[in-house]
Order: C-alpha cells, then sequence, then structure tokens
C-alpha cells in the first residue's frame, strides 16, 4: 500500500462536492466542523481519545500526488479544472482539539475543524478513521488496564487484525496502559518495548518438549518465559524449573481453565524453588476476565483479539459534522440537520471538565459565546452570594480544547514516540481525575454528565 | 506509514523463536504449517477465503531492510549473527491454498505453508493479519449480498475502520458481491467503482435546500443521488424533483424508519412522475436489516460499520499451525498440541469439496495419504458394487488446494485489479455450489460438515 496518499483514504464524495460548491461559489465560505460521538456503548463508562497525533501526520501529508490525480481524471466523475484545484491542495485551517488520551463523553467535542468549506471538508473520512480505530482500541484497553490492576499487560493481537491496524492498535493500547507489546513494527516507529518468547509451534519443532526448554533457555537465558501448555502442564513446570533451576523467569499458560492452573502452578513452582518466577495468562482474555481472575496468583497478561478489535465496539461511532458556517451575509451561523435520530446541535463549542477537588464531576459543552457567559455569570452569583456549596471553592475547569494547528501548520510538532508518551501521561491523569475504582467492575454508569447549558452546569454544584 | 516494510508486521517470537532453533540445530528441519479456523460464528452458514492475493504480495516483498535491523538491534532481544542472517531472508517454500474468494468451513485448510522452520515461521503474523481481517469482512458481507436480492450495495464504511483497513475492507466488498465502493484509495488500487454524491455537510453549507440541490444537480447532472433528509423528506423530494425533472436519478434516505418511509417516498416520487428515480438507503443497516427491507421499493443500499467491522465477527479466528515437521530421523512427522480446548490434528491435509450435481456435500479434509487412499478405495468399492446410491455417478470431488508459491515464487503472478476479480469469480461460483436461498434469511446451521475421516467421507453419500 506504499503508493496510497493519505489523500486518497477518503470517500469519493468529498470531492464531488467541493465541484459543486465550487461551481455555486460557496466553496470559500468558512466553516466550523466539530467530531464527536453520540454515545456511548452499554456499560462503558467513558471513552479514550487516540488517533490524534496520527491525524495530524495525516494532515500534514495530505496532498494529490500525480498518480492519485491520475486515477481521479479516470474515474470521470470530477472536471479538470477541478483536479487542477486539487493538486494544490494543502490544508490552511486551524485545528483544536482534546489532548491525545483525554476522556470523552457523549457529545464531547473532541476535534473541531476551521477553515473553507473546500479546505476543511476533505479531510472528514481520514480524520475518522484514525479517530475511531484507535479510540476503539483505547477505550477497551484502557478497562483491562484497571482491571489488571497494576500487573502488566502485553499487546499481542496484531494476527488478529489488518496488518496495520495492528500498529495503530499496539500504539493505543500503550496509550493507555499497556506495558509492551508483540508487534515489532509499533516497537520501531514509536518506540513501545516489545516482547515475545515462544509459541507452540516452537515446542512442537523438537522431538520433546525437553529438548525445546533446553534450546529456548539456552538462547534466551533463564529469564524467559517458557510456554507450559503443549502437552501437560505440570509435567512442563517441572522440566523448565529443571533445566532452568530456580531463578527460570516466567511460566507462561495459554489455554483450559486459567483461574484452577494458576493455584497449583504456583504451589508447583514454590515447591520447586521457584518462588520468584512469574505465571502469566493469555488466550482469549478481555477485561472480564482479568476481572475475574483478579485473585489468582498470575503475574501478568497477554490480550490480543478482544483488544484489537475493541471488545465488541470497533469504533465509538464519531462523526465529522458541519456545525456553523458562513452565510450569504458574510456572517457564521450555527447550522444543524433535523434528520430523525441523528440532529445535531449547531455552533462551535467550548468545552470544560468540571473538577472539583480533584474529582471530575461534569463534562461542559457550551454552544456558542451566550453559554459560555452565562456560566460565567451564575458561577461570579453564587461565590459573590457567599452561601454557595463549599466545593465552590475547589472547583476548577479544566478546558479540554487545545490549538493543534494554526492557518495549517503544526502548532507543536513532535516525534511520534515522544507524541505517544505524552498522550500516555494525559490518559493517566484523566482517568486518575475520575476517580473509579478497580473494585466497582468493568462496567457501570456514564461517569460524568455532559451538560451543554450554562445555568444548569452552575446548578450541579448546588 | 511508509517506512514499515511487511517483514516487520511481525510479532517478536517469531524471531527469537528461529535464534534459539538456530542454536539448537533445528531450524532447517521441513516443516507444514496450516492455516484453519476451528469454528464459525453462531448462525454463520459459511466463511468466505479472502486476502490471499494480499499475502502473496506481502510474503513476495518480506524482506528486513536496513533500517529493520538496526530497530531489531536496539531491542537487544537478538544476537549480531542473527541479524546478519535475518539481513539475508527471503521465503524459498511452497505455499498451497484455497483459491481466494473460496468459502470455508471449520477446519477447512485455507492455506499450507511448507518450507524450513526459519524460513517458514516468520510468515506467521502477516499471514494472519490479512487472512483474519479481510476474511472477516468478507464473511459478513457475502451474507449482506445474498440479503439485497440482487440490489446493488455500495460499501462506504471506511470512516469506521483503521485508513488502511478501509481499503482491504473495500476489497473484501467487492470481492464478494458490492458493486462500488466510497473509498478512492480502493478505487486506484483495485480499479473498484467508487461511487458518492454528497453529504448532510453539503447541504447545511448552503443558505437553503433549494439551493444545495440547485448546485449539485448543475454540477452533477439529473442523474445524481440526492440526500432528502436533512430537514424534511417529503419537501425535499418535491424540491429535487421540481430542479432535476422526472430524469432525477435517485434520492437517499439516511435516518428514521426506513421502511415507512421508502413506500411514502415511492409514491410520492411516482406522483411527480419521477417513476424511474430510484431510492437508495444508508445508517446502520447490515444483512438482518437488509432482509427485514426486503419487501420495500428501495433499489440499493449503502453499508458501513457493520460491514467493515465484520459484523460483530471481525476475525473468523484463523490459526498458523505447525502440523507436520522433520524429526531427527529425517523424516517427517504428524505433530499436534495437547492444549485443552485447542488441540490440533497432526499431519498436513487434502481438501476437497464433494459436490453432488452441482450442489456441495460435504468439506473432505483428509489429514494425510492414508485417510486420502481410504476415501478413494471406499468409493471405488461402491461403483464397483453397483448397489451404491445413484448420486455417486453425479459426484464429483473439486480440489480445494491449489499451488500458490513454488520454491518462493508467484506461481501465477497478477496484478492486483486482476486477482480480486478472479477472486470475486470464484466466490460466486462456491456460493452459487452451497445452493442457499436469500429466502433461508441469513442465520442457519453450517451449510455442509467437515469430514475428517476417508470412510466416513465416504459414506456420506449412501
Amino acid at each position: 500500500m506504499d503508493t496510497v496518499t493519505s489523500a486518497l483514504l477518503t470517500d469519493l464524495y468529498e470531492l464531488t462536492m467541493l465541484e459543486a460548491a465550487r461551481d455555486a461559489g460557496t466553496a470559500s465560505r468558512r466553516c466550523v466542523f466539530e467530531v464527536f460521538t453520540r454515545s456511548l456503548p452499554a456499560g462503558r463508562r467513558y471513552g479514550v481519545l487516540a488517533g490524534t497525533g496520527r491525524v495530524l501526520d495525516a494532515i500534514a501529508d495530505f496532498r494529490f500526488d500525480d498518480a492519485d490525480l491520475r486515477y481521479l481524471a479516470s474515474t470521470g466523475a470530477l472536471r479538470e479544472d477541478t483536479l487542477d484545484h486539487l493538486a494544490q491542495y494543502e490544508f490552511t485551517g486551524d485545528v483544536f482539539g482534546y489532548q491525545e488520551g483525554e476522556l470523552f463523553f457523549p457529545n464531547s467535542p473532541v476535534l473541531r475543524i476551521e477553515g473553507t468549506f473546500e479546505n476543511a471538508v476533505l479531510l472528514e473520512t481520514v480524520v475518522l478513521s484514525i479517530l475511531n480505530h484507535d479510540s476503539g482500541v483505547a477505550s477497551v484497553g484502557s478497562r483491562m488496564v484497571t482491571a489488571a490492576r497494576g500487573r502488566p499487560l502485553i499487546e499481542m493481537g496484531g494476527r488478529r487484525v489488518h496488518e496495520d491496524a495492528a500498529i495503530a492498535a499496539a500504539r493505543a493500547a500503550y496509550l493507555v496502559g499497556f506495558a509492551s507489546t508483540s508487534n515489532l513494527a509499533a516497537g520501531a516507529h514509536y518506540r513501545i518495548p516489545a516482547a515475545g518468547t515462544s509459541a507452540h509451534a516452537f515446542t512442537l519443532l523438537f522431538d520433546s518438549e525437553e529438548d525445546a526448554f533446553r534450546a529456548q533457555l539456552t538462547a534466551q537465558g533463564a529469564g524467559t518465559t517458557v510456554l507450559v501448555d503443549t502437552y501437560d502442564v505440570e509435567s512442563a513446570v517441572r522440566t523448565a524449573v529443571e533445566i532452568a533451576g530456580p531463578g527460570l523467569g516466567a511460566v507462561r499458560l495459554d489455554s483450559g481453565d486459567l483461574a484452577a492452573q494458576a493455584g497449583r502452578v504456583r504451589e508447583l513452582l514454590d515447591s520447586l524453588g521457584a518462588t520468584s518466577t512469574r505465571i502469566t495468562a493469555t488466550g482469549d482474555l478481555d477485561e472480564y476476565r482479568v476481572e475475574e481472575l483478579k485473585g489468582e496468583p498470575l503475574d501478568g497478561y497477554g490480550i490480543g483479539t478482544r483488544l484489537v478489535t475493541g471488545g465488541g465496539h470497533p469504533a465509538p461511532g464519531f462523526v465529522y459534522k458541519l456545525v456553523e458556517r458562513e452565510g450569504a451575509d458574510g456572517q457564521m451561523h450555527p447550522v444543524s440537520k433535523r434528520s430523525l435520530d441523528k440532529a445535531t446541535l449547531g455552533a462551535g463549542k467550548a468545552a470544560y471538565r468540571m473538577v472539583v477537588g480533584g474529582q471530575a464531576r461534569a463534562e461542559l459543552v457550551l454552544p456558542g459565546e451566550a453559554e459560555v457567559a452565562e456560566f460565567e455569570r451564575e458561577l461570579t452569583a453564587e461565590l459573590i452570594s457567599g452561601t454557595s456549596n463549599p466545593d465552590w471553592a475547589r472547583t476548577s475547569l479544566r478546558p479540554l480544547q487545545v490549538p493543534l494547528i494554526e492557518a495549517g501548520e503544526d502548532i507543536a510538532p513532535k516525534r511520534a514516540p515522544a507524541r505517544l508518551e505524552a498522550a500516555r501521561e494525559r490518559h493517566a491523569a484523566s482517568l486518575a481525575e475520575l476517580g473509579l475504582a478497580a473494585d466497582d467492575g468493568p462496567d457501570g454508569e456514564i461517569a460524568i454528565p455532559t451538560l451543554t447549558d450554562g445555568a444548569e452546569a452552575a446548578r450541579v454544584l448546588r
């Protein structure tokens, strides 16, 4: 796929709309597009925004090259003058958004793109592809990390998803706190620690399990992880400790009743003097299974399929909607569709997390300056009256949107690994602010309400 | 991601296993790996193999370049001499497999890779990534095509999945009979017809819906598809026909109760003289919803999320297992693990589809020469006895495995679009052979049994 530019990662209709708008003289109208989702999947307390760093790179690279233009010409869907225009395309607008790693809730405006219609509309498909995919993985991965209660998690799902999606999935997993990945491309591109030792095929390659373990331990040292469920777990554990000695790094269980086996293997290892040998578990794990295993003597997990496929919810349903645009009068106007079940709220929005004593209480999504002003009036009135809840004094409003691109330029360009580390830190801080406990279990109500009315937001604290 | 070679789309443990096997002298043992899945998701009658063409390209490109090797050295996981060996890597073995587009069932050996351990083991991750992803999309897409009963389907899910997965998903959708895609990269790379006209943002950009329709119809001609649910469907349909005349190509419904609206819109169009204007529907459709809509006057569907995310089953669970390898005695030996719930059947397998009078009856997966011979003996005995079922005479055994790579060389290299067209034809023929009717509904039992015993297979026809 090396011949594909990010500009072709786009739906045809973006280009036909551009052509029609150019003919009609509306292509240069200033527009505000917002990315948000209408709801969270049942049981999810929060979503995790991931992919913003990749979006910034995709926007910077968004150009139609000669091969792209030749292909577009061959479709017959666009006129020559439109193709000439596309040849000059680069994004010149502004982008604001939540920091990567930040949490989101229904209607959180995680990204805002401002520019002319013809300049901003083209980005829709690639922006949504990236944010939907990466956030889908991050949103379930964060739950897995919480369920693991500090035990390290290895991402190992690459073989269950598209080969390039695998790299982005490993990135999203690391962002939410996974310790490492099995995926070498993710290791190379994002400097995520790579992990992995051996598979069943390795044991089967040898004439005996003992030969296989001896070969692995010789090559990789006693600190390696030995896979013990190819034939008989107990006998494999005995063989491994016999060869490696009590310094054996870890044994891996990949099948059967993990809960029952963990205890037996721990006892066996201890009885053999291998008291510091760790036990790791893999095999169709997800946050629910990890939660069930919390009392077992397991020291780490490898998670694949359920992580990289988003745990049943592969995309958060992010949409890219026009919320405000210049009219014939030259003024900006909020716009919204009235489609059944899919109505949108017009106007560009300001977003804050209301935090009381370090704990997140509400997502404020205020459409337009008027609502922000109303909120500030109410807040001031409460403070002046002196009768307000003592919480007021401990309240802060954390602005969620930061400038990302200004006049087409990335404001703080960073190398991919540095962006990822920053996002990992942001995620940890925002999750801590939410104050959820692992003991609450994976599922629950949405953690904080999304408030779109300034006066209502002020009342929350009363 | 342009710096990533297919060789890095690999799990670290493939390389550590290779190093350990080289030290132990087993790396050059001849091996047979097979790709198969243990089961189909509940309700699925069959799976569709997709991605084989992409696998062949990935194998041909599988090389470690200097940047890859520098990264691998930086991990400290591999020794210098191993890296030197990897620098020379290219696949030199043989690959056999089901033709792309072919159906598969539990334990169908859809791909067989033969080579030395060190040569064949490295391909596991990228082979599985591609086959799992593409087959996941194709398997649900085929059901959608059946449910649509000849009405054309547009793939439009790119925005819901990783940007590169989107291209492969469009390819898989076309393979199973989708008419077109919204994805330009898929159009460019695979010559899939690209489709699409306008979004809600286009209507909202204008001061009135009438202005928007006029602009679109002027630019794209009366044959275009107009989106009519931004404000009020009835008034939008009237406006569009008024501007375009009765030659309006199509109207698109994207929200609300599609069944109720379809009839009303058809009546309205007919009353306005637009009797040949088509109605297309989009919006969270899948095979079940399309099935429910079968009686409505809808002329085509656009399908996104549920298609590209595999309809709740994103990967068929393909695994890449060592089933046979050379032993210390220089002979080949079947091998299998005994892990609980995950036991494998040793030996390379021959696979045939038993077809009676043009209709598929069973999947024969015969492990080893002995089972194939047993089956042939039984078959011959039945024919000689003259007492056999008359079906015998109408029975054929269609070999499912064809040679794909010989000594590292692609046997019939083709350009990507040609491979895709061949797979589309194979799929249509194999699905016809299965003889399922659209009226059976999307879900059901597995269509044909997988038989692994030669004598049992012969008895099926009695």
